[in-house]
Protein backbone atom coordinates (compact mmCIF):
# COMPACT_ATOMS: atom_id res chain seq x y z
CA UNK A 1 0.00 0.00 0.00
CA UNK A 2 1.44 3.43 -1.01
CA UNK A 3 2.39 5.98 1.62
CA UNK A 4 -0.90 8.27 1.71
CA UNK A 5 -0.73 10.14 5.40
CA UNK A 6 2.86 11.34 6.86
CA UNK A 7 2.93 12.33 10.58
CA UNK A 8 5.37 14.96 12.20
CA UNK A 9 6.00 15.33 15.44
CA UNK A 10 6.52 19.31 16.50
CA UNK A 11 9.78 19.58 19.40
CA UNK A 12 12.77 18.54 18.10
CA UNK A 13 11.79 17.62 14.90
CA UNK A 14 9.97 20.59 13.56
CA UNK A 15 11.30 22.98 15.50
CA UNK A 16 14.27 23.47 18.95
CA UNK A 17 12.28 22.69 22.31
CA UNK A 18 14.72 20.39 24.31
CA UNK A 19 17.60 23.03 24.23
CA UNK A 20 15.15 25.66 25.37
CA UNK A 21 14.72 23.29 28.43
CA UNK A 22 18.22 22.80 28.43
CA UNK A 23 19.34 26.32 28.82
CA UNK A 24 17.08 27.18 31.52
CA UNK A 25 17.94 24.46 33.65
CA UNK A 26 21.40 25.61 33.39
CA UNK A 27 20.46 28.76 34.86
CA UNK A 28 18.11 26.93 37.43
CA UNK A 29 21.36 24.57 38.64
CA UNK A 30 23.14 28.11 38.78
CA UNK A 31 20.51 29.91 41.28
CA UNK A 32 20.30 26.79 43.35
CA UNK A 33 23.62 26.16 43.60
CA UNK A 34 23.84 29.66 45.85
CA UNK A 35 21.66 28.07 48.27
CA UNK A 36 22.96 24.30 48.08
CA UNK A 37 26.08 22.27 47.38
CA UNK A 38 26.55 18.57 47.36
CA UNK A 39 23.47 17.85 45.64
CA UNK A 40 22.93 16.95 42.32
CA UNK A 41 19.60 19.55 41.30
CA UNK A 42 19.96 17.99 37.62
CA UNK A 43 19.08 14.18 39.37
CA UNK A 44 16.43 15.92 41.71
CA UNK A 45 14.57 17.63 39.60
CA UNK A 46 14.23 14.98 37.40
CA UNK A 47 12.82 13.09 40.21
CA UNK A 48 10.17 15.81 40.88
CA UNK A 49 8.94 16.24 37.34
CA UNK A 50 8.70 12.03 37.16
CA UNK A 51 6.59 11.96 40.08
CA UNK A 52 4.30 15.19 39.23
CA UNK A 53 3.99 13.89 35.26
CA UNK A 54 0.61 11.81 36.14
CA UNK A 55 -0.41 14.94 38.08
CA UNK A 56 0.67 17.57 35.72
CA UNK A 57 1.41 16.38 32.35
CA UNK A 58 3.73 17.52 30.03
CA UNK A 59 4.86 21.09 28.99
CA UNK A 60 6.30 24.60 30.01
CA UNK A 61 4.09 25.10 32.46
CA UNK A 62 4.61 21.61 34.19
CA UNK A 63 8.52 22.47 34.12
CA UNK A 64 8.18 25.70 35.70
CA UNK A 65 5.83 24.20 38.43
CA UNK A 66 8.34 21.03 39.10
CA UNK A 67 11.48 23.95 39.01
CA UNK A 68 9.51 25.79 42.09
CA UNK A 69 8.86 22.73 43.50
CA UNK A 70 12.26 21.42 43.37
CA UNK A 71 13.80 24.48 44.75
CA UNK A 72 11.67 25.06 47.54
CA UNK A 73 12.42 22.23 48.69
CA UNK A 74 16.00 21.87 48.49
CA UNK A 75 16.77 24.97 50.02
CA UNK A 76 14.10 23.90 52.67
CA UNK A 77 12.32 26.83 52.04
CA UNK A 78 15.48 29.18 52.29
CA UNK A 79 15.26 30.30 48.86
CA UNK A 80 13.27 34.06 48.32
CA UNK A 81 10.17 34.34 46.85
CA UNK A 82 12.38 37.05 44.28
CA UNK A 83 14.28 33.72 43.38
CA UNK A 84 10.96 32.46 42.73
CA UNK A 85 9.88 35.50 40.70
CA UNK A 86 12.70 34.86 38.51
CA UNK A 87 11.73 31.37 37.90
CA UNK A 88 7.84 31.91 37.00
CA UNK A 89 9.89 34.34 34.18
CA UNK A 90 11.94 31.85 32.70
CA UNK A 91 8.80 29.61 32.63
CA UNK A 92 7.05 32.72 30.39
CA UNK A 93 10.56 33.53 28.53
CA UNK A 94 9.91 29.68 27.05
CA UNK A 95 6.50 29.76 26.04
CA UNK A 96 7.32 33.16 24.53
CA UNK A 97 10.45 32.57 22.85
CA UNK A 98 9.82 32.66 18.75
CA UNK A 99 9.13 29.22 16.76
CA UNK A 100 12.80 28.37 15.63
CA UNK A 101 12.56 25.92 12.56
CA UNK A 102 15.08 23.02 12.43
CA UNK A 103 17.42 23.12 9.16
CA UNK A 104 15.59 21.85 6.38
CA UNK A 105 12.66 22.26 7.68
CA UNK A 106 9.91 23.99 5.89
CA UNK A 107 12.12 23.44 2.43
CA UNK A 108 10.98 19.78 3.60
CA UNK A 109 7.65 19.90 4.42
CA UNK A 110 6.81 22.30 1.23
CA UNK A 111 7.82 19.38 -0.64
CA UNK A 112 6.42 16.50 1.06
CA UNK A 113 2.96 18.01 1.48
CA UNK A 114 2.56 17.96 -2.54
CA UNK A 115 2.78 14.53 -2.97
CA UNK A 116 0.87 13.91 0.69
CA UNK A 117 -1.24 14.61 3.78
CA UNK A 118 0.79 15.55 6.51
CA UNK A 119 -0.34 15.58 10.07
CA UNK A 120 0.95 17.57 13.04
CA UNK A 121 1.02 14.92 15.89
CA UNK A 122 2.53 16.00 19.04
CA UNK A 123 1.94 16.15 22.86
CA UNK A 124 2.37 18.66 25.05
CA UNK A 125 0.22 21.55 26.56
CA UNK A 126 -2.18 22.63 23.53
CA UNK A 127 -2.00 25.82 24.05
CA UNK A 128 1.78 26.42 24.02
CA UNK A 129 1.94 23.56 21.09
CA UNK A 130 -0.85 25.66 18.60
CA UNK A 131 0.45 29.06 19.54
CA UNK A 132 3.74 27.74 18.64
CA UNK A 133 2.76 26.23 15.17
CA UNK A 134 1.22 29.70 14.50
CA UNK A 135 4.47 30.99 15.16
CA UNK A 136 5.99 28.87 12.77
CA UNK A 137 4.41 29.86 9.71
CA UNK A 138 3.84 26.32 8.34
CA UNK A 139 0.45 25.53 9.47
CA UNK A 140 -1.35 25.76 6.46
CA UNK A 141 0.86 22.78 5.30
CA UNK A 142 -1.09 20.51 7.69
CA UNK A 143 -4.17 18.61 7.12
CA UNK A 144 -4.75 18.74 10.82
CA UNK A 145 -3.08 18.99 13.83
CA UNK A 146 -3.42 16.09 16.64
CA UNK A 147 -2.33 17.31 20.17
CA UNK A 148 -2.44 14.22 22.61
CA UNK A 149 -1.43 13.66 25.85
CA UNK A 150 0.53 10.68 25.70
CA UNK A 151 1.81 9.21 21.79
CA UNK A 152 1.11 5.53 23.03
CA UNK A 153 -0.51 2.92 20.78
CA UNK A 154 -4.03 4.02 22.09
CA UNK A 155 -3.64 7.39 21.12
CA UNK A 156 -2.21 6.64 17.54
CA UNK A 157 -5.08 3.87 17.43
CA UNK A 158 -7.51 6.72 17.85
CA UNK A 159 -5.86 8.97 15.31
CA UNK A 160 -5.92 6.33 12.98
CA UNK A 161 -9.87 5.32 13.49
CA UNK A 162 -11.23 9.03 13.34
CA UNK A 163 -9.49 10.16 10.19
CA UNK A 164 -9.50 6.77 8.62
CA UNK A 165 -5.98 6.16 8.20
CA UNK A 166 -4.69 2.56 7.32
CA UNK A 167 -1.33 2.13 9.52
CA UNK A 168 -0.08 0.67 6.21
CA UNK A 169 -0.47 3.83 4.86
CA UNK A 170 1.03 6.11 7.76
CA UNK A 171 4.71 7.13 8.53
CA UNK A 172 5.69 8.97 11.46
CA UNK A 173 8.79 10.81 11.20
CA UNK A 174 10.21 11.90 14.80
CA UNK A 175 13.14 12.39 17.12
CA UNK A 176 11.78 10.28 19.90
CA UNK A 177 11.91 6.19 19.88
CA UNK A 178 9.07 6.32 22.57
CA UNK A 179 6.93 8.31 21.55
CA UNK A 180 7.08 8.57 17.52
CA UNK A 181 8.75 5.20 16.66
CA UNK A 182 7.62 1.80 18.59
CA UNK A 183 3.88 2.43 19.13
CA UNK A 184 3.41 3.13 15.05
CA UNK A 185 5.64 0.40 14.07
CA UNK A 186 3.32 -1.39 16.79
CA UNK A 187 0.81 -0.74 14.95
CA UNK A 188 1.85 -1.54 11.25
CA UNK A 189 2.99 1.66 10.29
CA UNK A 190 6.37 3.19 9.60
CA UNK A 191 8.59 5.33 11.23
CA UNK A 192 11.73 7.62 10.23
CA UNK A 193 13.60 8.47 13.22
CA UNK A 194 15.69 11.69 13.25
CA UNK A 195 17.65 12.18 16.38
CA UNK A 196 18.01 15.56 18.30
CA UNK A 197 20.94 16.52 19.68
CA UNK A 198 19.65 16.50 23.35
CA UNK A 199 16.62 13.87 24.65
CA UNK A 200 15.32 13.63 27.65
CA UNK A 201 16.12 10.60 29.19
CA UNK A 202 12.25 10.00 29.74
CA UNK A 203 12.13 9.24 25.73
CA UNK A 204 15.13 6.94 25.82
CA UNK A 205 14.38 3.37 24.80
CA UNK A 206 17.45 0.91 25.51
CA UNK A 207 18.62 -0.52 21.76
CA UNK A 208 17.27 -4.18 22.78
CA UNK A 209 13.38 -3.26 22.59
CA UNK A 210 13.79 -1.66 19.43
CA UNK A 211 11.64 -3.13 16.36
CA UNK A 212 13.74 -4.80 13.94
CA UNK A 213 12.41 -3.47 11.08
CA UNK A 214 9.67 -1.11 10.44
CA UNK A 215 11.54 2.12 10.45
CA UNK A 216 14.70 3.74 9.81
CA UNK A 217 17.08 6.68 10.83
CA UNK A 218 18.13 9.48 9.16
CA UNK A 219 20.77 12.11 10.28
CA UNK A 220 18.47 15.33 9.09
CA UNK A 221 15.09 16.30 7.64
CA UNK A 222 16.30 16.96 4.04
CA UNK A 223 16.93 13.03 3.49
CA UNK A 224 13.25 12.37 4.19
CA UNK A 225 11.54 13.02 0.52
CA UNK A 226 13.90 10.56 -0.88
CA UNK A 227 13.42 7.72 2.00
CA UNK A 228 9.09 8.06 1.46
CA UNK A 229 10.09 7.80 -2.28
CA UNK A 230 11.83 4.25 -1.66
CA UNK A 231 8.40 3.03 0.52
CA UNK B 1 -33.13 18.28 9.97
CA UNK B 2 -33.02 15.95 13.11
CA UNK B 3 -30.36 16.57 15.18
CA UNK B 4 -28.15 13.48 15.28
CA UNK B 5 -25.33 14.57 17.33
CA UNK B 6 -24.91 16.36 20.85
CA UNK B 7 -21.67 18.26 22.72
CA UNK B 8 -21.16 18.42 25.87
CA UNK B 9 -19.20 20.89 27.69
CA UNK B 10 -17.42 19.44 30.48
CA UNK B 11 -16.50 22.00 33.54
CA UNK B 12 -19.20 23.36 35.37
CA UNK B 13 -21.76 21.21 32.77
CA UNK B 14 -20.95 17.79 33.48
CA UNK B 15 -18.46 17.96 36.64
CA UNK B 16 -17.78 20.96 39.28
CA UNK B 17 -15.15 22.71 38.73
CA UNK B 18 -15.58 26.47 39.28
CA UNK B 19 -16.52 25.64 42.90
CA UNK B 20 -12.83 24.12 43.51
CA UNK B 21 -11.40 27.20 42.42
CA UNK B 22 -13.92 29.59 43.77
CA UNK B 23 -12.42 27.41 47.37
CA UNK B 24 -9.13 28.01 46.68
CA UNK B 25 -9.19 31.83 45.91
CA UNK B 26 -11.23 32.23 49.18
CA UNK B 27 -8.01 30.43 50.88
CA UNK B 28 -5.55 32.51 48.78
CA UNK B 29 -7.27 35.78 49.95
CA UNK B 30 -6.97 34.68 53.66
CA UNK B 31 -3.43 33.79 53.05
CA UNK B 32 -2.47 37.31 51.11
CA UNK B 33 -4.48 39.53 53.80
CA UNK B 34 -1.61 38.55 56.39
CA UNK B 35 0.67 40.26 54.16
CA UNK B 36 -1.24 43.24 52.70
CA UNK B 37 -4.22 45.28 53.05
CA UNK B 38 -5.96 47.60 51.69
CA UNK B 39 -6.20 46.04 48.40
CA UNK B 40 -8.46 43.70 46.11
CA UNK B 41 -6.96 40.40 46.19
CA UNK B 42 -9.67 38.98 43.82
CA UNK B 43 -9.30 41.85 41.29
CA UNK B 44 -5.47 41.84 41.46
CA UNK B 45 -5.43 37.81 40.33
CA UNK B 46 -8.41 38.28 38.00
CA UNK B 47 -5.97 40.85 36.25
CA UNK B 48 -2.65 38.86 36.35
CA UNK B 49 -4.80 35.71 34.72
CA UNK B 50 -6.38 37.97 32.47
CA UNK B 51 -2.37 39.14 31.41
CA UNK B 52 -1.39 35.74 31.38
CA UNK B 53 -4.35 33.58 29.45
CA UNK B 54 -2.30 34.46 25.78
CA UNK B 55 0.98 33.24 27.26
CA UNK B 56 -0.81 30.64 29.27
CA UNK B 57 -3.96 29.51 27.90
CA UNK B 58 -6.82 27.80 30.78
CA UNK B 59 -6.73 25.51 33.41
CA UNK B 60 -5.35 24.66 37.13
CA UNK B 61 -1.66 24.91 36.24
CA UNK B 62 -1.98 28.63 34.76
CA UNK B 63 -4.57 29.57 37.61
CA UNK B 64 -1.61 27.91 39.83
CA UNK B 65 0.95 29.94 38.21
CA UNK B 66 -1.04 33.41 38.22
CA UNK B 67 -1.97 32.99 42.00
CA UNK B 68 2.12 32.97 42.37
CA UNK B 69 2.99 35.76 40.04
CA UNK B 70 0.13 37.91 42.05
CA UNK B 71 1.14 36.84 45.64
CA UNK B 72 4.75 37.88 44.96
CA UNK B 73 3.80 41.07 43.74
CA UNK B 74 0.99 41.87 46.01
CA UNK B 75 3.35 41.19 49.31
CA UNK B 76 6.29 42.48 47.36
CA UNK B 77 8.53 39.69 47.61
CA UNK B 78 7.70 39.57 51.20
CA UNK B 79 5.86 35.68 50.85
CA UNK B 80 7.79 33.23 52.30
CA UNK B 81 8.50 30.05 49.95
CA UNK B 82 6.58 28.00 52.68
CA UNK B 83 3.49 30.05 51.76
CA UNK B 84 4.36 29.54 48.11
CA UNK B 85 4.65 25.56 48.60
CA UNK B 86 1.60 26.29 50.56
CA UNK B 87 -0.15 28.12 46.99
CA UNK B 88 1.74 24.56 44.80
CA UNK B 89 -0.07 22.36 46.72
CA UNK B 90 -3.46 23.92 46.24
CA UNK B 91 -3.02 23.73 42.75
CA UNK B 92 -2.14 20.03 42.78
CA UNK B 93 -5.10 19.10 44.77
CA UNK B 94 -7.33 20.66 42.63
CA UNK B 95 -5.77 18.93 40.09
CA UNK B 96 -6.28 15.53 42.27
CA UNK B 97 -9.51 16.25 43.32
CA UNK B 98 -12.08 13.43 42.44
CA UNK B 99 -14.25 13.72 39.79
CA UNK B 100 -17.72 15.14 41.31
CA UNK B 101 -20.69 14.63 38.54
CA UNK B 102 -23.23 17.47 38.76
CA UNK B 103 -26.96 16.31 39.68
CA UNK B 104 -28.44 14.39 36.75
CA UNK B 105 -25.98 14.18 34.58
CA UNK B 106 -25.23 10.29 34.42
CA UNK B 107 -28.82 9.20 34.02
CA UNK B 108 -29.28 12.00 31.15
CA UNK B 109 -26.27 10.82 29.35
CA UNK B 110 -26.91 7.37 29.36
CA UNK B 111 -30.38 8.16 27.98
CA UNK B 112 -29.10 10.36 25.24
CA UNK B 113 -26.58 8.09 24.03
CA UNK B 114 -29.18 5.66 23.36
CA UNK B 115 -30.36 7.93 20.58
CA UNK B 116 -27.63 10.45 19.57
CA UNK B 117 -24.04 10.64 19.14
CA UNK B 118 -22.28 12.36 22.57
CA UNK B 119 -19.38 14.38 22.12
CA UNK B 120 -17.25 16.30 25.01
CA UNK B 121 -16.05 19.81 23.38
CA UNK B 122 -13.92 21.15 26.43
CA UNK B 123 -11.16 23.74 26.54
CA UNK B 124 -8.38 23.41 28.78
CA UNK B 125 -5.86 21.40 30.14
CA UNK B 126 -5.71 18.36 27.57
CA UNK B 127 -4.07 15.98 30.69
CA UNK B 128 -6.38 17.45 33.75
CA UNK B 129 -9.61 17.46 31.64
CA UNK B 130 -8.56 13.65 29.85
CA UNK B 131 -8.22 12.72 33.56
CA UNK B 132 -11.35 14.20 34.95
CA UNK B 133 -13.17 12.36 32.12
CA UNK B 134 -11.41 9.11 32.80
CA UNK B 135 -12.23 9.35 36.72
CA UNK B 136 -15.43 10.53 35.96
CA UNK B 137 -16.31 6.65 34.70
CA UNK B 138 -18.53 8.53 31.54
CA UNK B 139 -15.91 7.76 28.98
CA UNK B 140 -17.82 5.26 27.60
CA UNK B 141 -20.50 7.08 26.59
CA UNK B 142 -19.10 9.28 24.39
CA UNK B 143 -18.52 8.88 20.45
CA UNK B 144 -15.38 11.23 20.72
CA UNK B 145 -13.25 13.64 23.09
CA UNK B 146 -12.04 17.48 21.34
CA UNK B 147 -10.34 19.21 23.50
CA UNK B 148 -9.20 22.90 21.86
CA UNK B 149 -7.62 26.08 23.57
CA UNK B 150 -10.03 28.00 23.00
CA UNK B 151 -14.14 27.75 22.01
CA UNK B 152 -15.06 30.21 19.28
CA UNK B 153 -16.41 29.76 15.59
CA UNK B 154 -13.18 28.18 14.05
CA UNK B 155 -12.64 25.78 16.41
CA UNK B 156 -16.48 24.35 16.02
CA UNK B 157 -15.96 24.93 12.49
CA UNK B 158 -13.04 22.84 12.54
CA UNK B 159 -15.13 19.78 14.65
CA UNK B 160 -17.83 19.52 12.49
CA UNK B 161 -15.29 19.34 9.17
CA UNK B 162 -13.07 16.84 10.95
CA UNK B 163 -16.54 14.50 12.04
CA UNK B 164 -18.69 15.42 8.77
CA UNK B 165 -21.20 17.04 11.35
CA UNK B 166 -24.06 19.66 9.44
CA UNK B 167 -24.50 22.28 12.03
CA UNK B 168 -28.43 21.76 11.36
CA UNK B 169 -28.34 18.67 12.89
CA UNK B 170 -26.26 19.37 16.01
CA UNK B 171 -26.64 20.49 19.96
CA UNK B 172 -24.33 22.23 22.18
CA UNK B 173 -24.63 21.83 26.26
CA UNK B 174 -23.05 23.69 28.66
CA UNK B 175 -22.71 26.82 31.52
CA UNK B 176 -21.11 29.13 29.07
CA UNK B 177 -22.94 31.52 26.37
CA UNK B 178 -19.62 32.66 25.43
CA UNK B 179 -18.18 29.41 24.57
CA UNK B 180 -21.10 27.00 24.25
CA UNK B 181 -23.90 29.23 22.63
CA UNK B 182 -22.82 31.92 21.04
CA UNK B 183 -20.04 30.22 18.66
CA UNK B 184 -22.38 27.28 17.62
CA UNK B 185 -25.89 29.34 16.96
CA UNK B 186 -23.32 31.73 14.84
CA UNK B 187 -22.66 28.71 13.11
CA UNK B 188 -26.07 27.40 12.41
CA UNK B 189 -26.38 24.99 15.24
CA UNK B 190 -28.55 25.26 18.66
CA UNK B 191 -27.58 25.47 22.21
CA UNK B 192 -28.80 24.79 25.15
CA UNK B 193 -27.91 26.60 28.20
CA UNK B 194 -27.60 25.53 31.69
CA UNK B 195 -26.26 28.27 34.20
CA UNK B 196 -24.16 26.70 36.66
CA UNK B 197 -23.85 28.62 40.08
CA UNK B 198 -20.47 30.42 39.88
CA UNK B 199 -19.20 31.93 36.70
CA UNK B 200 -16.27 32.86 35.95
CA UNK B 201 -16.28 36.61 34.64
CA UNK B 202 -14.71 35.98 31.28
CA UNK B 203 -17.43 33.82 30.44
CA UNK B 204 -20.11 36.46 30.68
CA UNK B 205 -21.82 37.69 27.35
CA UNK B 206 -24.02 40.67 27.68
CA UNK B 207 -27.76 39.89 27.60
CA UNK B 208 -27.85 42.32 24.17
CA UNK B 209 -25.41 40.85 22.70
CA UNK B 210 -27.04 37.46 22.80
CA UNK B 211 -28.76 35.22 19.93
CA UNK B 212 -32.32 36.02 19.70
CA UNK B 213 -33.38 32.14 18.91
CA UNK B 214 -31.12 29.49 17.91
CA UNK B 215 -31.04 28.37 21.30
CA UNK B 216 -32.46 28.03 25.11
CA UNK B 217 -32.04 28.11 28.67
CA UNK B 218 -33.07 24.85 30.83
CA UNK B 219 -32.20 24.48 34.33
CA UNK B 220 -30.69 21.25 35.43
CA UNK B 221 -29.30 18.65 32.41
CA UNK B 222 -32.55 16.25 33.32
CA UNK B 223 -34.78 18.82 31.41
CA UNK B 224 -32.51 18.04 28.27
CA UNK B 225 -33.92 15.06 26.87
CA UNK B 226 -37.09 16.54 26.38
CA UNK B 227 -35.85 19.89 24.77
CA UNK B 228 -34.31 17.16 22.29
CA UNK B 229 -37.12 15.75 21.86
CA UNK B 230 -38.82 18.69 21.11
CA UNK B 231 -36.75 19.90 18.32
Amino acid sequence: MAVRVVGFDGDDTLWHSETRFHVTQGEFRDLLKRHVQDVDIDERLAETEMKNLSIYGYGVKSFTLSMLETAIELTEGRISSRDIQVILGWGKRILMEPTELLDGVEATLREVCGTHDLLLITKGDIFDQESKLARSGLGDLFLGVEIVSEKNSDSYAGIFRRRGIDPAEFVMVGNSLRSDVVPVVGLGGYAVHIPYTVTWRHEQVPEDELPRQGWRRIAAIGELPAVLEGL
